[in-house]
């Protein structure tokens, strides 16, 4: 059987647009026949490597203001709850990043993943507290304790330092993002679909 | 006879999206029953005011790699010429922006922005010198030196200023904007199919 070709999908808990991207890319890669992997991140570090102190939604307000009004609408036209904003934003996401990567390999990655985009962005629950963290696994029949306790680590610390250091590597300045098998790096919820393309092989023109 | 809903298209000719957008808002509007008014304007002391003394594509040379190979893509996606990388990038913009603000009101006004675009991203020809721009005039039947000197009178370098000042006082902080009769801001080529959409009166969901 031909194996098929796998999208990375590189995501930040306290990015909007991530949120947008997680909630829509299984059923589409489904349709393009595309396997997804998902990789939890922490863009902070990118972002201060760039100069930046805080999300360039804070930085540049009448960018940070369009965002906001864009992420209503495009929420609306993808069928999504009405958004609600995360107070501060972004949310520091260290403890439901060490989660996920922590569970990189759990069938439960994915449901953990989104009840932690749906808290932040559609009903307006914190993400930052450890203990927020504990009972979004608590909700999904896990123990949240226990695996805080695990994803504290210093073994998974470490899982996660690397991930930075691999997405800085490959190119990766914001979130989110996808990475074909052959490296090409597509940024923004908006370029999903064509990033599903490539990786199905289907390339505009003749690029390679 | 009603009138058609309006979209003003703020485009910058040094901005590589605004090139795709005006490659393309022509049709995508005739087919939306949304008439277009083309806003030339100069990006850079908007930028200035951010803090950022060159395009962010150059300030950070990650975002800048991929936009070069997206905006490959996107062009031939959309069916346009290989794209040729103007140096330096950004292009100064002056000249041109001047001579399509006096132009505002003539038939040529989009004949020759899409001519400056096309010189810039396609043909891998200057836009900065003011001779060049006349020869863009000059190809189009238009006498490239009187169009300049007349685009260089105080009252155009002041209608030119006060588009600059309008941009800002409603939100504009990239290009390219669009923006409907009820003041929806939407930013980037990205936007286009959803500000027609807006414009046309499809809103999604219940927004208002």
């Amino acid at each position: 059987m031909a194996r098929r070709p796998t999208l990375e999908f590189w995501y930040e808990f306290a990015s909007t647009y991530s949120y947008l991207a997680a909630m829509r890319v299984e059923a589409l890669a489904q349709s393009a026949g595309v396997a997804v992997r998902w990789r939890p991140f922490l863009l902070g570090p990118i972002f201060a490597a760039q100069g930046w102190t805080s999300s360039p939604f804070n930085l540049y307000p009448a960018k940070g203001r369009n965002m906001w009004r864009d992420l209503e609408r495009e929420a609306a036209r993808l069928g999504l709850p009405p958004i609600t904003r995360p107070d501060p934003f972004p949310q520091n996401s260290l403890s439901a990043t060490r989660v996920a990567v922590f569970g990189a390999d759990q069938d439960w990655l994915l449901p953990f993943s989104k009840a932690v985009y749906a808290a932040d962005f559609a009903e307006g629950r914190s993400i930052a507290e450890p203990a927020s963290v504990a009972a979004i696994l608590d909700r999904l029949g896990l123990d949240g304790t226990l695996t805080l306790k695990s994803a504290s680590a210093e073994a998974n610390k470490t899982r996660l330092r690397v991930a930075g250091e691999e997405a800085r590597s490959r190119g990766i300045y914001g979130a989110p993002t996808f990475l074909t098998d052959d490296g090409e790096l597509f940024w923004g919820n908006d370029r999903l679909e064509q990033a599903l393309a490539w990786a199905g092989g289907d390339r505009p023109g003749d690029l390679r």
